[in-house]
């Protein structure tokens, strides 16, 4: 990828050359940043604020494979990963931090690109980089972020205040990560056995795009202020539908019944799903990385959100002993699991 | 060192059911905690302060080799590192996340005595654990903290405000952390050539607890107020005494003189340096991980520091036009380099 002439060796630019190369033109605009990158610590002012802090590690060989994940993409979906935390805690994200462990064989043209990709979604995304720390791995690269944000108190949503009767709410889509995720196993598999043959993504860049270049739903949480409503419990979902609503549903002791018919699935992803002889619904209730929120609104704010384009109602909750549903699309009752991502499964 | 009748499998408890394990007993302390482990984000509340943050990455094979590294005390490490950050602020260290990457072959007890040194450094230094992630790794043991404290604004710390004719102070002792490094390696290396050889650290706890079990200097930044000192500039001595003294003068825009004689050095330190033939002020000034404070404070605060233990008046800041300089034991004058720990040095 990096042919010998444009390589500059990590080994002779050392840490602080590494730090200052690659934060030197971090522009600040976030009122809330008194001192960034510089100092022991960041200092920040969240003055009548409360204050949210998330944190995600992304390793290679777990959560990505850097034969068909170009860097770019990746430092942005570190960035996206844990802003949507922060996010599905109705709050405004307003810092990063940004830990990075890389073989000291990476030449600094490639971390500047993952680094690229981190300075374009804090761009977008209205948030400083404040600090970090870059090391050597021996083990492959390493990538830690911590996302802060703020929120008025009574904006704060948790997971653990569903109510009976609530709606159920997601943005977006789901399973195309997870979708596009196999596609990208499919193509690295032919690559491998006959380098010769191009990978054949053609028309599939909706679900590429979203495994690789996933957005946090900051609109979504912008969306929900401007029509008066705060949700009543609410989380995002990294390890799938299922999973998801049954952390809300066991946090708030509460049941649910989801349907099948509402999920909402793009056309592509439905399509691929059945490429891979996949059940799409099984996709969108386990397959993850969607990043999209899911939450509860009360009732009487149906009619604030029934016609926004980006909110589909998937179901209720109910009471506790009327246990977590879903009901498939002939009728059938069927208890939801979590099948989601297992960070220790089995290989 | 862990049985098979001992071992409980990752594998089987999954990424939710290890945080559930790991965080059962986790006490939440600090009035600025709202909302810890559980939720999307935690939920912290400093009215009234600024806020403080700071993170580092600890790898296997770069940070630490568990050939000798008990996990207990690594985790305590792990916490202490990141608090002398918020402490180097001049701030009060209130919450920490910790990210875990580890091979899904490490036996949960293994993860429990790891969370137990993490637990004690919290419990002993008065701070939450708020959030993190656990996820298995393909490539050896990742450790990630971010330490979040708060600070009044009017006591803020700095790097860059050292004036000059401050007096240069450091606490504690130094070069300690790194002779006991030196320590470690060296019986490592005669038991891999002959594993019936048991490691001989007689009379040597005190540096070997300097590397494997740091102190942050928490006490310091209370000794400071109160005696009512406020430190002109300050930062924490990880990276050796003359790294950390050239970061101060640079960002200050200032010189120094720094006293070799003035330099203080455990008298174990002393004469372990010179059985491995190393020059204990060059331990001193480019060892590193000594986790000490490095301050200036005016010429009028002299009399408040002069005899306080735990201080040492080690040289004064000068003109920038004057260098930053080493005043040897017989009255040469070296300029400074920083010659401290490069995280991406050659192997």
């Amino acid at each position: 990828m990096f042919e010998n002439q444009d390589r500059t060796n990590l080994e002779d630019l050392g840490e602080f050359g590494l730090i200052g190369h690659l934060t030197k033109n971090i522009k600040l605009t976030q009122p809330s940043t008194v001192k960034g990158v510089g100092d022991d610590a960041a200092v920040l002012d969240f003055t009548g604020k409360k204050v949210l802090v998330s944190t995600d590690m992304l390793l290679e060989g777990i959560h990505f494979d850097l034969a068909y994940t170009p860097l770019k993409h990746l430092g942005y979906k570190a960035i996206q990963v844990n802003l949507s935390d922060i996010y599905a805690m109705n709050g405004t994200a307003s810092q990063v931090t940004v830990s990075i462990g890389m073989s000291s064989k990476f030449p600094l043209e490639a971390i500047e690109e993952l680094y690229e990709g981190i300075y374009i979604a804090c761009e977008k995304y209205n948030v400083d980089l404040v600090g970090g720390d870059t090391t050597s791995s021996k083990q492959g690269l390493v990538i830690s972020v911590t996302s802060i944000g703020y929120a008025d108190e009574a904006d704060v949503t948790y997971r653990n205040t569903a109510g009976e009767g609530d709606l159920i709410c997601v943005s977006g889509d789901l399973g195309g990560a997870y979708v596009g995720l196999q596609l990208l196993e499919r193509e690295k598999q032919i690559y491998l056995e006959n380098p010769k043959i191009q990978p054949d993504l053609e028309g599939k860049d909706y679900i590429v795009e979203r495994q690789l270049k996933p957005e946090a739903r900051r609109d979504i949480v912008e969306l929900l202020k401007s029509i008066d409503v705060k949700p009543t419990a609410m989380i995002d979902v990294s390890d799938g539908l299922a999973s998801e609503i049954l952390h809300i549903c066991k946090e708030s002791d509460k049941g649910c019944n989801l349907y099948e018919d509402k999920i909402p699935l793009d056309p592509m992803t439905y399509e691929t799903a059945r490429e891979f002889n996949l059940d799409p619904t099984v996709c969108a209730l386990s397959g993850g990385e969607d990043y999209e929120l899911l939450f509860t609104v009360k009732q009487a704010d149906y009619d604030k959100i029934k016609f926004k384009m980006d909110i589909t109602i998937i179901g209720h909750i109910t009471e506790p002993s009327a246990g977590c549903n879903l009901i498939t699309k002939t009728g059938n009752v069927h208890a939801l699991k979590a099948q989601g991502w297992n960070a220790f499964k089995k290989d």
